[in-house]
């Protein structure tokens, strides 16, 4: 990391890069009130800091030795204030910032019919952004692969619904983004590109979607630790796409015998997050519960956690959906769900001051 | 399972638990508003259940194939209202009641003077129940045991001080027994034995401590699932001690590299075990997150997944505890915590009904 | 799946094929001795059984309610001997034939020279295939990835030099790809294309590497559950590729405190495998242990268990290799662990006979 | 730790002791073929090493920051030669020794004519010492626990077939002991007191059970890494009991779905532990696999692994056994058994000396 003076110009800025780039590392340029300072991307053994630290307009060089420093507070906390968060836009949503954002919809779409039905639903329900998946990540190559399985066509016309229930409900869209190939068509027409959790690892995938610009929802892997989890966002940082937006969506769960839920909702991973990072932490918790009717305690705990949002999976039929049906609600039910979890949100505040 | 008619009388009820001895098992006689249930203790593969529909004042005769059922929804649906809890009662404290109940103090009794300022503290706090350590259970058998560690004698007069400051600050208090030859001595002090996470396996403790009749404070082991834990707690039950409060204190991580918390908090488990039993679940977030600057994040979580109350450490200085320091609170943070988890309470009601 | 009579004939058996495709589902023939077997790629919900029970030419159609059947032995029970197993060859190698195989290199491909003294080196020592790493996944965006990172170019070097060594020492050479956009470029040059652990999940990959006709070597997840692993293989099978290698690397650790191993060996997964399906199952040991102290002991475990092979690494100094150094043996030390292991492949003949 | 000079005289030993009493710890001598060394049982901290290297006859005084040193080899290198391993004798059985071991006999003893079929079976296939459970740990109140359940006087009745067994059939007996009460009824009758799985935390049994002097089989839990399980293997050194046979049973599987194997066997930790301490490993393949078509293979691999022997359940007929039948394998499958891993152990001769 090279911390530049605050009085160093674009010039020695420029110079400062160029000179990374001699020693075969990228830079990251993160210009905030006061300083710029100068990330490295990539193995800074190679790298002489005593040399970089003699620069015109270097105030500091030093190594971090973190997996993930792009994205730490303690990278960040040079450029921007300790405390502020990362808000990530999508249109006039604020992720991340002072309330709570809803994302809601179908866990995959079955027509556009299906999809028309259940976004006006959940518009009403208070939802914020607009999900349906069209390339599904399935268990069995036997199941239903999503509308995308069925070729580029069909695909394209998935997502051009999304795109239109989107126009017409109000809501910015999301879908998932399972194999490098589907980035830029689905990149066409959503606002975010979603990764899933047993991608989560895919780093071709996580550089190919973040070189698209938008904004990426990204999911932890069931069986991995949060170190893991922000080690691997950093490839989308890497990248220069800062616009992230973590979800945890459940972990493995352990010990003989039935745990009554499908992953283990890791409750405690949303302030432990906020302690390592500024990006926004949401919480997903139809695949961590994985049966409807815990979806309402466990959305209050993650917002009274201080998750800073919610991506839920609803149909009007819970029961004649073609994926995941047990662990879907209705949009009546996400309504009482928002509702209380609003209430949650207001009611942890002024949040502790515990160190 | 052995439900009577409801004009059953006392003698025929009698009699059908002397038949069940027969065959070598135990009964649990469970009178509700309108009928009595019989539970069967032990293996029901050898009980003949025609034979026992057959006689005078049974309705009917079913074997329960599940590894708990004294302490299962199922079966004190016949006897109590479905959607009842049960509520344990110390002293005039409800767990399980309307409102959350607290117990905190510090991890281990260090001195009498440590303990009565922490007591004093955490009562001021908003604590209805004091908690304070003698056996304390370590992995290394170098580390401090706990002052009971030395005998006897110590071992007394650390519970007498417990005793003491219990009723100097008027509440009721808690410890943990670690082995069987503690517990007869511990429960001529205290109100509410603790069967830690180590030794929930420990199927003869649980028999010993459970023989006592004092209300058993029950934590998961942190590598059991819900299943097992709930089986286990049959154990309890099955020596006709149905005070059981159960207590989630977090599971073991996943995943390689650092998960920045403990343990995890399965905060799923909170209403998956209210689906399960109608014992009261409580949530220890100190073990769980094993940090103090998670604690208020949790203990919101904890309550707003519908706890009915949290289990705290607390030390007026906790950079000087002799034992986990790093993951207690001060009493003025506590009382912060408390009165955010009043309101998350409140918040979350009414409850959703989703099935 | 669709179980042709003896003297059923091809026409027969096409329009069988036909029809299936008019339900929207794939077609896998497997043709045995006896007699063929149709495998249904799909949904197998929406095809009537009773409709294709008619069929010219049909003995018996039947729906198989698991997430794997085409690499089952339930399912080519029909077209093979039960106890036959699927050998996997290339060029004149047998993977899960009447010898173990090994197959060893460096971890990461540094240079040509490197490489070079490696594989000389593991061919002295009784190696059969050369292995080299090019796209490396890695946990840190910041660490080595490989020769191939550095551009298209430098990994047509790379293979090129991996090519070279294999035809110079005379050994297939394998490989891993960890994108599809790498599948093309990676095929023109290897002999088996692998899929490492993390890519395990990533069914668009499989599906694109399936399709390249090569033998894959197939690695589990750390986090997943055998019959998950299996479920996945048959994303391969699914494509008509049943050149399938698996390989067990190693799953989480469980506990607090160190495990001392890096991964732990799941070796009774080896046994577990061979009895649900007759593709072969080899060990990479190097991951699993993380150091080399242990090597050679969990080879021999490997083998005794009845692994088809091992996967090691293996640097002429482990000290400075770019990658992994700590878990990788000399070819010296390789020597010692193939002739244990060739003397532990003798002496548990003969297989007990234990159902 | 205390190294005494190599003429230290027994009073300045006796003297060192006295001292480290002053200071609240225990003292463990440990006396090699040149020098002593003293260990300390506690809390080190309070011990100040300076004065104790000024004490007379004192060659060094040092800290050792590990939970477990009485049992590691580093403590132990100083008194002994580092590569020697620790033996455990029981009558003529050397367990460590340079012969596999075997432990052999039903689950759970149910009569004294199965006992008896039994242990002449296992004896016939080459068994040393003859295992049967009286006291059974379970998972659910209402299962079978074993004959010891019934009574006190059962429980005698019980052990004194096992002894008489024994004594028939020329072999010493194990039999688990689960709560602090059984140890010494138990201890009146057995040669070596099993300590199970889900008793590995319970130090208070830990202690009663090391202070019999009888050598103790201890298992690893499931949930426990090794560096917890050779921690709580210190609570029963510190007692002055080093006659540990260390057992590794399997550890908790991973993943969503069918694991197809009841426990994951940690076969690395064989080599690993022997890494860490002198005390013998052996390996219960019957609970790992929890079927018995797998025992074979699985033994294999523990023994090639380098296990100091197996703990195996066997039944006549495993069908009609009261606990586990479908892990148990028969006397005939057993003696294939151990023919096989007679054979591996003699394979696997010269270990490698990889470091």
């Amino acid at each position: 990391m090279i911390i530049m003076k605050t009085d160093a110009t674009p010039e020695q800025i420029a110079e400062v890069v160029k000179e990374i780039k001699k020693y075969g590392l990228r830079a990251d340029v993160s210009t905030g009130a006061y300083r710029t300072v100068i990330g490295l991307i990539g193995d800074e053994t190679k790298i002489p800091f005593d040399h970089f630290a003699t620069l015109p307009g270097v105030k500091e060089a030093m190594r971090i030795e973190t997996p993930y420093k792009l994205i730490s507070r303690e990278y960040n906390k040079f450029s921007e204030t300790e405390d502020e968060r990362f808000v990530v836009k999508v249109g006039n949503i604020e992720i991340g910032g002072d309330k709570p954002v809803y994302i809601a919809g179908p866990c995959a779409i079955e027509s556009k019919e299906q999809l028309f039905k259940i976004a006006e639903g959940v518009k009403k329900a208070g939802t914020h952004i607009l999900r349906g998946g069209i390339f599904k990540p399935r268990t069995s190559v036997h199941s239903f692969q999503g509308l995308g399985a069925a070729g580029q066509e069909e695909a394209r016309e998935a997502l051009a619904w999304l795109r239109e229930a989107g126009e017409k409900f109000e809501m910015p869209v999301v879908t998932e983004v399972r194999g490098e190939t589907q980035v830029d068509l689905v990149a066409d027409y959503v606002d975010i590109l979603q990764i899933g959790a047993r991608n989560m690892y895919d780093q071709d995938l996580l550089v190919k979607a973040a070189n698209t610009g938008k904004p990426i929802m990204y999911k932890r892997h069931f069986g991995a630790s949060i170190e893991e989890f922000l080690s691997f966002a950093e490839y989308i940082a890497a990248e220069g796409n800062k616009n992230i937006i973590l979800c945890e969506r459940g972990i493995l769960p352990v010990g003989k015998g039935k745990s009554y839920t499908r992953y283990i909702l890791d409750v405690g991973a949303v302030p432990a997050i906020q302690k390592e990072t500024y990006l926004p932490i949401m919480v997903d918790p139809s695949h961590a519960a994985g049966r409807r009717d815990l979806i309402f305690s466990m959305s209050c705990a993650a917002i009274a956690a201080g998750a800073c949002g919610l991506m839920v999976e609803v149909h009007y039929n819970p029961a004649e959906a073609l994926v995941d049906g047990q662990q879907m609600i209705t949009p009546d039910e996400l309504k009482d769900t928002i509702d209380a979890c609003n209430r949650v949100h207001i009611s942890i505040r002024p949040r502790s001051n515990i160190r």
